[in-house]
């Protein structure tokens, strides 16, 4: 198999042009967007979707949610991912399959409809997460493009995937919320330096490897800006698999906290790494590939009940 | 004399009330403010005055900000202080006596004016600072009030005393700007823990003690809310000795550069320091109290040429 993105492989980084479309669908009138929401997200990169779900509905996720953190004893040890150099819990992996409640948020039609849609295929989840950043102490996560590491880490061969964040708790400019560079999914910037075997155990806390270089993040942030991306609890952002972004740190009181689905095409499935030899584990990058049901959003209430 | 602000002497943390007024000139027609400037200080303990300086103005105060970062070996090697566990210089204190035109900035009508207005008083500089919140890598500061560590540390008696930021990069919500807690000012919250001698030297890079309890700070920013102090470079941020504020982490390409100065009013001037026995030096806290002489607007760029 050719690598179309080669990356991590020559000492200097390179942008190498996107191959792939961002909006998969036709852009008929029975789509689930309107044709301004398609053409947003195709131009930059990212779509931020207000209060898509109710009160009622956070509120049943909030304790999914609430009850997660509580006892992560109850949870596969390796999917619990706390602060670099401290005890709070940062990332729950594979919440879909650890949790009723998340596993039938991931398959509601109005997240699985939406990947279906954009990515003009069956959809599997490749990652899931439950994010939570804590108030007052909440680290960065620093720049990255999520494609660059699944393709050279995971396999994944193609830009035909996405991520949908769920807010579960507001996100202000100033607790820590994503910010992306808009339009910088059209680009592959890759990264320079080899990726060492087993590298996803500090990667997931802090990553090393796969980082863009300074000077190249310094030009792509000039020629697209930065945005973040805020919204009440209820709210869902959507970004292109290759979408530049990253967050700062969280100094105020208020935490942060998501759920977070990756949605992958079905024949985008992943092959061997094109970087390491041992692919990451199933909790981060799942070979499975069994598609997403499609749950109609007026039962969602029911199953968190 | 009576300690009119303990702190960092009670096992659990206090509010008191404040027992200075925060505007103490009067609002007459000849004030540099405008009544609604002056009201809005008044209640919030901070003022954002956008493009004070001209363009100009802000590349000579650029040019003479790069030139004194640029060579720290011309410096007081004790006033110049770099990140934590890095080489990249966070701050430079004192620099009203290291370079000429930033002497002859904290003396502009326009700090030094207003400060003596909203002072009511003649003003020296308690303290002075470039401040360089380099991108990628900017840490965040925590959440304080100046007060508390001037009055305990350094034997300030009243809240009489403001701080104005002078803005030399552009500053959003995103690059770490100044956060603030409108109307904290007019509450004393109390820390808790005894401050060790020459604490000073760690403290100025990041703060271990004098820290504000998470329990006071969230209700204090539920209460108050939480707003960044943003603008274009230019512009200047007033605020009271004991406004609570803080800044987040920048993990944006785009530094952050400010010139800092205290004004104290010369009737406030430091006593013995009402926590550790030995004050902090000099250069963190005056104790010559040389009023600030006053220099018109118009000459600005003559002394920086």
């Amino acid at each position: 198999m050719t690598d179309l993105y080669p990356s991590r492989c020559e000492p200097d980084p390179r942008i190498l042009p996107r191959l792939e479309p961002v909006v998969h669908g036709s852009r008929d009138p029975a789509a689930p967007l309107t044709p301004a929401q398609i053409e947003r997200f195709d131009r930059d990169g990212y779509l931020v979707l207000h209060n898509l779900f109710t009160p009622e509905e956070v509120a049943a996720l909030r304790e999914s949610a609430t009850h997660i953190l509580a006892d992560p004893t109850a949870l596969a040890r390796e999917t619990v991912i706390t602060e670099p150099g401290g005890a709070e819990v940062r990332s729950v992996f594979m919440i879909h399959r650890q949790s009723a409640v998340m596993s039938r948020l991931a398959s509601d039609v109005r997240l699985a409809g939406l990947a279906r849609f954009l990515l003009n295929d069956e959809v599997y989840i490749h990652q899931s997460r439950l994010n939570y950043k804590p108030g007052f102490v909440g680290k960065e996560f620093y720049w990255h493009s999520d494609f660059e590491t699944w393709h050279v880490e995971d396999g994944m061969p193609r830009m035909r995937a996405l991520s949908m964040s769920i807010l579960l708790a507001p996100n202000s400019e100033l607790n820590g919320p994503l910010m992306v560079m808009p339009g910088s999914h059209r680009k592959y910037l890759t990264c320079v330096g080899e990726t060492p075997e087993n590298h996803y155990r500090s990667s997931l806390k802090r990553q090393e490897y796969g980082v863009p270089d300074p000077d190249a993040l310094a030009a792509l942030a000039v020629e697209h800006g930065i945005v973040a991306a805020t919204g009440q609890a209820g709210t869902v952002v959507i970004f292109d698999c290759n979408t530049m972004h990253g967050s700062n740190g969280n100094i105020t009181p208020f935490p942060r906290a998501n759920a977070f689905f990756v949605y992958n095409a079905i024949s985008n499935r992943l092959l061997a790494p094109f970087g390491p030899k041992s692919p990451r584990p199933e909790f981060v990058a799942s070979r499975q590939c069994m598609p997403v049901l499609d749950r109609p959003a007026a039962t969602l209430l029911e199953a968190a009940s």
